[in-house]
């Protein structure tokens, strides 16, 4: 298999923890729900894969995201493997859910915007923190990690570019409730290089370690994996990815892949940042949810290797 | 139309000048030849968005590429638009018809690694530049600027990883024959941020001024604008980018497709960084060629914008 030289660049972390979001992030707008067979499989072939955290599912309610129905029966297939399974949890109804399987990780998923606030949550920004505080303080009380992810961080469908202090006031917010890490998503895609500096800058003025925080970019303008490099050159060591670039269809009306995995791990790779993925093996688990999705992985790297001889 | 926020980032070039190389590197490789006259209107449309460097086709031999063998028919008739119009000229022959139709920017093509050269021009690299001597000796004696391509600057399909002084020796090499500026190629798209910011300290270490530098990413495997981020960061203020990322086709065995010309000027834009590219009209240009090519752009910005409404 071709792979990248190594060639380490000054300045950056000497190791990034990936986070996956393929098995959640990815398939939860499948029009096709995937049996829960197939996602178990899934989640085991990406530990196997090497990735050591796995967002597996949702405790979301059924009606809102039935793609992810079946995280009661999903949820205990795949929770003996030896990796990092958190689960997004929207309300202390999804928590008791996730804490009654014996979830050790969740995660809360906050809006920069009100705009996304209403759409996503049908709440003001605020009255979605304070829908958190609860979840957020159950969770830590039951020893339980915690990730705020918040999305709309740089542009909003109906806002247009979000001010930098919204983000930071949000981010405070989330941090003060008890989240151990944050997320910072780039919902829409449109965020660049000076942008995604300029909001950690922001951050960490504000006294927000950058150990806390991590990226969540979306390939929709093809940006995702330079807004990445301007955040690891700003010291952030945890990346949002997707394997194959799951989830949005790139071939819809609207384009919101998320970052493919595999296209990280060839720039850290190539970086000399050690993530302990199995690339190969990576590739080849994007190929097999590729057949079973029946359409090609929008991933640049999983078609220039999956096209090659071994 | 959506756009990024500007959000400038320090120590990057004011100006980036796109050197745009779809109608001659995005159609030299495609099965059916594009008549003259629909390749005359994408370089006047090119033009017409805002580009002033416009690859507008290639002296070759007919028999090498037939795609292009109306270099003839076309360069009259878009020689007087208001921009520059380089042509590749792969020998002395290549030469001699380009000037006699009035061509004042002319580009050779050399390879770092001798199995490429071998394979491209079945010559060793030396030989490759003593055919080009008298190229770019007859070219500047009659005024017209050299642009030196080279192949192959990162890796080789043949052999791997290149190493930083094979691709110094032959840069400057180039330079000592009289090139106005060089192209450092990543032909099949294995180059990371870090090989690409050392390649150019190698160069600028041996003297080479980062001014006569310019890059030319493939995105095969996702790094192209990652890798052009790194290069702007080192200075470099010339980038070569592909309307629609033409060239090389995306769902074929082997893809190579170049840097996208859309996902470029989007970066940029963010980063405040003026092109002169007017997006919109970029992006309805590579619609059109797409729909005479018959198969949607692989360019993610074309695709994003082309769904929206205007």
């Amino acid at each position: 298999m071709t792979l990248p030289m190594e060639v380490p660049a000054a300045g950056l972390p000497a190791r990034v923890r990936i986070h996956e979001v393929g098995p959640r992030d990815g398939l939860q707008n499948e029009k096709a729900t995937v049996p829960t067979a197939v996602k178990a499989e899934f989640v085991r072939r990406l530990a196997e894969a090497g990735l050591t955290t796995v967002e597996a599912t949702s405790f979301v309610h059924p009606r809102w995201v039935p793609q992810l129905a079946d995280a009661e029966e999903l949820f205990p297939q795949v929770a003996a493997l030896p990796v990092d399974l958190p689960v997004l949890v929207p309300n202390e109804r999804g928590l008791d859910r996730a804490l009654a399987l014996g979830a050790r990780r969740v995660a809360v998923f906050a809006s920069a915007t009100e705009s996304f606030a209403k759409a996503n949550l049908n709440r003001t920004v605020d009255e979605a923190l304070a829908m958190f505080a609860p979840v957020v303080a159950r969770a830590k009380a039951a020893g339980v990690h915690v990730r705020g992810y918040l999305s709309m961080c740089f542009g909003d469908p109906w806002e247009g570019a979000v001010p930098l202090p919204q983000v930071v006031r949000v981010c405070r917010a989330l941090l003060d409730l008890g989240c151990d890490e944050l997320s910072l998503g780039d919902t829409i895609g449109v965020a660049t290089p000076g942008h995604v500096t300029a909001l950690i800058d922001a951050l960490t003025a504000e006294g927000v370690p950058v150990d806390v925080l991590g990226v969540h970019f979306h390939d929709t303008y093809g940006q995702a994996l330079a807004n990445t490099l301007a955040a690891l050159q700003r010291g952030v060591s945890t990346v949002d990815a997707s394997a194959g670039g799951l989830g949005g269809c790139p071939y819809a009306k609207s384009a919101t892949g998320n970052l493919a995995t595999e296209d990280l791990v060839w720039m850290l790779r190539g970086l000399g940042i050690d993530t302990g993925v199995d690339l190969g093996r990576l590739v080849a688990t994007s190929e097999w949810m590729a057949a079973h999705l029946g359409r090609p992985s929008p991933s640049r790297t999983v078609r220039a290797l999956s096209h090659q001889e071994p």
